[in-house]
């Protein structure tokens, strides 16, 4: 057989693991040949790829990125492409695809799919927040460097009595921050699931002042945000470069913090080092499981499915089921963080 | 109420978020009052033991070890104890007991419960062995910390055009070498579960040299051991010093290869550091997670049982069933390994 | 003898190292006491110390923070003390005082000892930029977040086909940003000491992209400045809840090069990650060292003088030698930095 | 010019590092052609090596080994080819050589200059032996590695109130044992310069155990040997299966101390895992340094010298002066160390 691979969407440690393992087992013991499209959906609407052989992998399991590259989705020339799946195919001439990406990478593979094309798709994300899998690959790093900036950043609060705010990632679920949050010792944690009001965190802070623990970490999700009426708060704003700036709301709440407490209150926004460099070994390992029974669909024929962890196994779950609902915190995951606040 | 925790077996990073989180729990939510037993049963038998407040747990989320320290069950002490059960909670007056440890730890809960002591388990074991529970907290650390040594060791096999023997802790169960194996591209795992052959090995390494990949890493469980009649390993021996040593299935396995290939085959015996110091992220959630749901079923009345990890779900199972069978690496997952190698 | 010791200034990893290592010297050795004196400087004007054994110091080296507090200067009430030193001296009873911190608490120290008290200051900052030292503790850690920060952030900048600003501590000193920006294998970096041209740094982006490296890394310390003429520059705004806020060097070039580029540029501020948690090898040993000499000093009667490496020894210098002039980054460091682009 | 770059002896992270800022500088700065010898010193004899251009050493800053490989010196091949120089030079046809290794390397290339070839050298070794440098790169990693292991070692050592002998690299010098013995706080230090007395680590211990510490780390270098007439000690044996062994001083060490005293203690070898893998931050920039002043001295025709490192310069000495004299830890940095047992 000859085995399509690609990476769609943003940079999450382990990509490269997937790979790895897509082509190890298809090669080794499939005897199959797998070629790789470059720079996401763009390399398959374009017919550009190269082929993966044991080579092109080696020494790829450790390093973050993807090999392949990634790209942004061009809606309508992937539409259009949809519309002549068979043309696609014939193209690069492949037998079977295999996409790993996030919900918009899962979603074009449900499109392409529908259309005609052999799919097996991989998901990835390091918000964890794809329905029908405990967990996604990336996530895990994800939260190991976040709870490391926590571990770091405890010491100077406390040295300088000082409340830091962390904004993590996780725009439309908290994992990230709940994860972090808890690992990290945070005293406060704010999810986009649920609106925080900025008067609780206050109450908080104040009394572990008057118990003598003179500073406080809070974790907040880039997507969390206040409920309405506790605090005034308008993401957009225009700098004065005349560049539209978007103020977060780790900044923001510092800022209302610093004013309500009258205590030092610092901003620490993580960002993009969430998402990059070498994977934790729980993520080498699922995205390596991943790739493995990707290629046993390919083999079954089990096309319209992606890979999923339940329990300790990997199963093949409908990419429709996948992608229809986000996974979010649910209530009762947030009363375990809070209780020890 | 008034709930005891204790800690035995061997080190085992989680410990001390494990306690932490009972008595935020316990003492935050239900005001509960917390005594800590110190050296694990020996505290209890002795009714040596010190309370536990919020001060009292501050500050060792992230430290390895545990702050209640841990001994070896004095077995016939243990079962005396038992047979006066009513006593033995008298003399330090509590209502639930939270014994937190591995196989024969929860063993001997069992006995207390059914001597008629009030019982929570909560499993650990950084051999990730225990039935009933997806994993177990100090499992994802050995990995993590076993996965870096494997990173650390590649380059210089490579620089040498050397075979790396690495052996890691397992005795029963081969889930640390599995996960290390494959997080850390090992390119052969010798599991306890699965009696090798050093011959499948040679040639594996003969035939990656003869790809132009000089060298190969190993990952060997401490308790892995050839297929009869393959290779001659007897484990005891006396030193000249008249003192009785043991040689490592990790060391026995390098020389066997070295005198077999021709080759240069060095051990690295990993050992303790594999089981101490600071918890992963991953470990510090799922400790977290464990001691919120003991003190929970402590006050549902829920006994007998021990928290397990079931998905994304804590669940409460009975300890009579987590203790009977040791969980196993089954071939499946040890197929997924192998493919790549 | 009693020896006062006391932590001042912004939290440093290492600053416990110190304080271990002066008490297990004095003690030990010397059979002296050692009281330390409660947030810098504050404790020493109001007296409030505490007694300082083995015990005390147990388990603190490689904790970051420092378990005696910092706090900022209040100038005019210590100088008023200064003037008045016998008076200090007598309300906590101490024969010598050991402060450690930057420039500003050594110049104070310095103070200290013109008025007659006697003083062994340990120099401290992350930012490397006292004179007289060859290195200060802290730095080391303070590069190795940086550079750890940037190893992950290349791999996301390579698959996004981005440009990543990243800013690093060091207002007045480019070390940090210097030293992690050459072992972070960044492609341009901005120091305090050398005003920048955007305009080199849009022709080596571009540069780089036609060679088909499509991504580059920039680190620029957070006292980088353009040249004059250069850049539209302003770092104080008042933002639209009419806070006073400064947009970083970092996040306004990262606005500029995306630009001027036409290409997606990211600014990503480290923030306080670099100041705080566990120090590194090397300068866990580096303060010891500090400490150990510090005590020698008071017990020689050395006075007016700090600890300073000097190659691999660590040597005594003048106080008013070491805080006369910054120590900034000359121009042949640059040019090595500059050679690896 | 034609430069040529080899590596030889043992794996040291940073050896890429040097390869790197070879290359760019010469490249980039002096329009060089480089060219790479590989496997050491057998790559020169042979005549093997491969063009070096900016492409062949893009993103090898980071990773530990030797792009190049390395081998162990064929000392009369290598005289032979001694004597007859000019045809050497003639076969790869290069005008200058920089050859990045250890003691033997350096001897070796000491010979070639002699011979009448423009040699200059750069020092490498992790156990940071080399006199006329204040320090090699490789050695803080490896410092850096052994802080790590000794830092979860203590947890576990604590926990079960157990002595940890952890053994770590330095045959000759025993500056590793030194450095992470203070950075990992150990409460005994073993070095090759000074023969130890186990008597003496059997008081520490118990007067330890009797001030309530109940564990204790011992760091020992594998050089460390004992005192004549306090131990009784002989490294060879032959093991049953006939194969020649060598009992360690760690473990010899750790017997004795469990015989001497009564209690449990656990030998831990550290070996290769302190040789390999990621350099620190630290290491990549000193072997950046001396890359690109290696490729100054070319330039300025100063061949029959390395690179060294004087208090933060680098400069020139010749390889004569370097190669004479082991560099060994000085007594007085050992009365530092033992002040904080």
């Amino acid at each position: 057989m000859r085995i399509g691979v690609l990476t769609a969407g943003g940079d999450c440690p382990g990509l490269n693991a997937v790979i790895r393992s897509v082509v190890h087992r298809a090669v080794t013991h499939y005897g199959d040949e797998v070629i790789g499209f470059e720079d996401g959906y763009a390399g398959l609407l374009d017919g550009r790829y190269r082929p993966l052989d044991l080579n092109a992998v080696s020494g790829i399991l450790a390093r973050g990125g993807t090999i392949l590259g990634s790209s942004r989705l061009e809606r309508d020339r992937f539409r259009a492409a949809c519309d002549n799946a068979k043309e696609l195919i014939e193209k690069s001439g492949f037998d079977a695809l295999v996409p790993i990406g996030g919900e918009g990478t899962l979603t074009a593979a449900r499109m392409l799919h529908e259309a005609g094309v052999p799919v097996v798709g991989v998901p990835k994300t390091i918000d964890n927040d794809i329905s029908s899998t405990d967990r996604t690959f990336g996530f895990d790093t994800a939260v190991g460097v976040a709870t490391e900036a926590m571990d770091r950043l405890k010491t100077t609060a406390e040295s300088h009595q000082r409340v830091m705010v962390v904004e993590v990632m996780g725009r439309h679920a908290g994992w990230i921050a709940l994860e972090s949050g808890m690992a990290g010792g945070a005293h406060g944690i704010c999810l986009p699931e649920r609106p925080f009001d900025p008067a609780d965190l206050v109450k908080m802070v104040e009394e572990r002042f008057s118990r003598g623990k003179k500073f406080a970490v809070i974790c907040v999700a880039e997507g969390a945000h206040p409920a309405e009426g506790t605090m005034d708060y308008d993401k957009g704003e225009i700098d004065q470069f005349g560049h539209e700036r978007f103020q977060g709301i780790g900044t923001a709440l510092a800022y209302e913090l610093e004013r309500r407490l009258g205590k030092e209150a610092r901003p620490v926004i993580l960002g993009h080092v969430q998402r990059g460099g070498t994977p934790t070994a729980y993520d080498r390992v699922l995205a390596t499981r991943f790739g493995w029974h990707a290629v046993e669909a390919v083999h079954r024929g089990d096309f319209g499915r992606m890979t999923a962890l339940r329990g300790t196994n990997v199963e093949m779950v409908p990419l429709a089921e996948a992608v229809t609902q986000l996974k979010r915190v649910p209530e009762d995951r947030m009363r375990e963080a809070e209780s020890v606040f």
